[in-house]
């Protein structure tokens, strides 16, 4: 546990931060409230909570609005969050497109670009594509006095998250060592913030999507590769080296083919893109294949039922060793497995211990193919939410 | 983010709380530190942590003394914990033996007592060996006006840790829906916690163990089953159920032998003591087998060598799952299996991602077959550490 500094400045400027993240979050869980939860939910004083919601309201993060409740039609001053008072740039820069967008407060998109860059390499050229997205976005945004409250970017891992640099990602030539983060800043002169993207396609979940009712939940996006993003207790989990939850790298095939991790049988051999194409009998894509499947070929058939016994292995291993509310799967793979999920949650509850049996939960990513950059959008509004002050005022 | 109470009376209390645990954590941390390291450490004043360090010498749980460092001999006052302020009372009960011991305030033991219960089956039958065993050490404690922090207790799980209640574990006749805690605090009047085994194991790691500079570490126990204990960012981590870490119920044989819990082919039906003698060719224990490899019988060496493999695969998954800067393998089997440790190091050295090679790090468990019971003390430990006023004045 931290230690509360007693220089009384500093001192009360954490307690103040502390305060109005346990109100933001309490608001942000119930959607709406009354103050009168709010000090039953958060135990702050009613003098508190009144001054930290005036000052709230004044900021314009949150609103007050009237409820009419029952059939007495009793009216509440409720508080909500204010979608408007703030936009939030995110930006996905993904192996062979990169994605923009704006956002309101609460993640509802207000503009949307997606821009193919498989020709392109490295930084610069990569860069100079999202470039005017972003400036656009920027314009539309602060057009009329808004406010923009930070840019959030989603990138292939691994990063130096302190530094904000980029760290040799896998078919990623170019980006080792570039210093993304402080680049951003200085681009478009707002706070600019970096994040694995199956970290953000998990936070996309934990801030708008099933996460406001699952504090553990466990995100596996499906593509080129297989990646997983863990939130328990509502943070995101990252390991000594930042390499928690590589779930894609997990044995599922003993003996089986070498990986680039330099493990032999990971899930992503055989699981992911190329590895299932592999086995096909010829298919060059995933359309390809689903056409075979329908047409009755019996190796795609069998390499498709493999690939989902493969994944049903895959979620029983993440249940046994997480231990989550909610396993939610995404990613340019999943469209093309989403048909079985109710077979495989039917297949994976008879192979958990029976007093959990009804409590395994397989979900579809709430965002389809823009989870990561809602999820970049979130990186930004979760940092409101715990650490309020130093994201207002910086 | 928790809010911190403004009623002013109990929001002191919290505020001196929180920096109490950062002074005991910081002189835990160092094993020995000066005021002037402590309040750059700790970003407290020198004016709080005069006042606290001087309540803590009081209460006898810390004390000074002084350190003469250098060529030039330069005296410092340092800052130590005092093991003798307190005692400890650990109680392990296994399925096969209880083990009971007496420690000081930093895990040393002063007394230890096993006893073999097979033959026993329920709460009354082993408690009643417990029961002697505890008040010798209770009495032994309070001697001389000494002082007994608590006692904790290490059950196989699983377990409702706010009530205190053990459910239904699997081959633990008897004990479904039993109040241990309250029934143990009941007999002995001192304040009493139960803990899941693989837990306490982990625990014992993180506070006397290689925790003190590892916060992210995974214990693997091996036995009659195979459980885990994980602790990420130097707390336990519990899951939704208090299921995660089930290490044992990763699949390592695809299509294997149903296990207990509902899948197939998890690592505990091939890689606990049953599974691994069930393969071995005849023999009914692992002194059996173990002679067996050394008459270079070949089933039982192919056995031996099995195990290891699956072993290999678990903790490269326990890897890709966890990125934990030390796993930790111990357990009744792990004694058969440590002397392949190195070869097992390097070959999962081989299996991991180049840039993090260097960071793997396999370790054979501190207190050998005593890990769980001094874990139960570690319990005991680690809340002074993280709320010593609600331990010391609760």
């Amino acid at each position: 546990m931290k230690a509360i500094n007693t220089n009384k400045q500093a001192y009360l400027q954490q307690v103040k931060q502390q305060n109005i993240s346990a109100v933001l979050n309490v608001i942000w869980e119930h959607q709406s409230i009354s103050r009168v939860e709010m000090i039953k939910k958060t135990g702050l004083t009613s003098g508190t909570i009144s001054n930290l919601t005036k000052e709230l309201i004044q900021l314009g993060i949150i609103r007050e609005y009237e409820a009419v409740s029952g059939t007495v039609g009793r009216r509440r001053i409720m508080l909500g969050f204010n979608p408007d008072s703030y936009r939030i740039i995110g930006i996905d820069i993904g192996r062979s497109t990169i994605e923009v967008v704006l956002t309101d407060l609460t993640g509802n998109v207000l503009l949307s670009v997606e821009e193919n860059i498989a020709q392109l390499r490295g930084p610069d050229q990569i860069l100079a594509v999202v470039d005017p997205h972003v400036n656009r976005m920027k314009e539309k945004a602060l057009a009329g006095g808004g406010r923009v409250l930070g840019i959030g970017t989603a990138v292939p891992g691994p990063m130096d998250l302190e530094k904000g640099i980029i760290l040799s990602p896998p078919n990623f030539l170019g980006w080792d060592g570039y210093p993304l983060r402080d680049e951003l800043t200085r681009r478009y002169s707002l706070p600019a913030h970096i994040e694995d993207d199956s970290c953000t396609c998990a936070l996309a979940e934990r801030w708008y999507g099933i996460g406001r009712n699952s504090r553990d939940l466990v995100f596996i996006t499906m593509g080129m590769g297989i990646g997983g993003g863990i939130v328990t207790k509502g943070e995101l989990v990252r390991g000594t080296n930042g390499l928690y939850g590589q779930v894609g790298h997990m044995t599922i095939v003993p003996d089986g083919e070498k990986c680039a991790c330099g493990n032999y049988g990971c899930w992503e051999t055989v699981g992911a893109i190329q590895g299932i194409l592999k086995r096909s009998g010829g298919a060059r894509t995933m359309d390809e294949l689903m056409r075979h499947v329908r047409e009755g070929n019996p190796q795609a058939t069998e390499c498709m039922e493999r690939t989902l016994q493969y994944l049903e292995i895959a979620i029983i291993n993440v249940f046994a060793m997480y231990d989550p509310e909610q396993i939610v799967l995404g990613g340019r793979l999943y469209p093309y497995l989403s048909d079985h999920i109710i077979e495989l949650r039917k297949r994976v509850r008879e192979r958990t211990f029976s007093f959990v049996k009804d409590r395994v939960h397989i979900a579809s990513a709430t965002f389809g193919t823009s989870q990561s950059v809602i999820g970049a959008t979130a990186v930004v509004f979760g940092k409101l939410l715990t650490s309020p002050l130093d994201t207002l005022f910086g």
